[in-house]
């Protein structure tokens, strides 16, 4: 009887140490690409850096790209849900989709190491597209219904709204861009949607609520996954 | 006098030698980058891919980043002297800039190799943005002075066209587009810039020559060095 305790506990003791390195992992491949780039980045690179044996990565992933793929869904699910709150009591599709075309943007200056992931990853990850294209996607159609978005084509504008706030982040991140301009690009992308040049510069200027910052905190991370 | 004039011969041996291996490094690393991009792209990569030492790779370039901003330098100088010969008999500013929008993104089908390394260098080199911006730009403030376009910010409005451009080609040849979209998203660019939809929808969709496929040709290429 007290082996099978004994037998259970050591159980979830090694369910958790699993766990716990697949977390690590994670976090240090993080870190890792957002430093060098995945292209340059090896296995060896992760494991080193989240001090555990080369070997035991591939009891958690498949692959370099396996992790990534996880991590950059993890990412922008976090990001999501933390947009979600943000305009939960918005109900203009317009507002709703400058306020989350702004704070993207902004999150080169709120979280760097997350933004050059995002700008990094977004060259070869479809995880990143697909999610965060799906959240464009739902904002749009909720702008169609209501007429104030009148796109004659929704793939292409996906593409020229990633676009731009990837470049946006990048520019920021870069230097290039002095101001996080994310207003500006907001307004050009709601103008390019239909939004009349006057509107879209009211919306596009309205004062942002700083709750993004809740991503680094712990509680909301917690809540996102 | 013979040898001095052997002197002199060989001056011009040795002259032609090193801009020879430098004219080597440069293609070599182009295809070297673009099939493994910048990051993951080292000297002796280069070196050995175009069969020269590595050491004498120092006689030409102070770096990789040197290497590279000369390489970006070249393949954009290239692409918009084609382009101006393409719209050199176009008056109007927004057709001049559908032209062009429309030609760089359909570089991701004709020149695979040249719209990779555009956009993967993209995330890292300047070159890139100012050699391309300096043209939009002229683009947009011709249609500016004419009163096409009606941007109320122009470094902003850069960033999205320039954004977009990269997203186009880079869903292309990942595969996530079936067709360039090149009109499409030409038209929603002409949008955003003030353009009433049913002239943008018709601007984007007029038929495009095929005269950038010059691009390939040594005496093109000979034509914009």
């Amino acid at each position: 009887m007290a082996s099978q305790l004994e037998g259970a506990a050591s159980q979830t003791r090694a369910a958790r140490q699993k766990m716990w390195t697949r977390e690590r992992l994670i976090e240090a491949a993080r870190r890792v690409i957002a430093r060098q780039g995945i292209d340059a980045t090896t296995i060896a690179d992760i494991t080193s850096a989240a001090d555990v044996g080369i070997g035991s990565f591939y009891n958690h992933f498949k692959s370099k790209e396996d992790l990534v793929g996880t991590l950059v869904g993890q990412a922008i699910e976090l990001h999501g849900a933390s947009l979600d709150r943000l305009v939960a009591s918005v109900s203009d599709p317009a507002e709703v989709f400058a306020i989350c075309i702004r704070h993207t943007i902004r999150m080169a200056d709120h979280d760097p190491v997350w933004a050059w992931f995002t700008v990094r990853a977004g060259l070869y990850v479809r995880e990143l597209e697909s999610a965060l294209g799906e959240r464009v996607m739902r904002d749009l159609l909720r702008g169609i219904e209501s007429g104030r978005f009148t796109p004659r084509d929704m793939p292409s504008a996906l593409i020229v709204i990633g676009g731009a706030m990837v470049a946006a982040m990048q520019g920021r991140l870069l230097g290039v861009l002095g101001a996080p301009a994310d207003h500006l690009i907001a307004e050009h992308l709601l103008r390019m949607l239909g939004v009349p040049a006057d509107e879209a510069q009211r919306i596009a200027s309205l004062p942002l609520g700083e709750a993004v910052a809740e991503d680094a905190q712990p509680s909301a991370r917690g809540g996102a996954r």
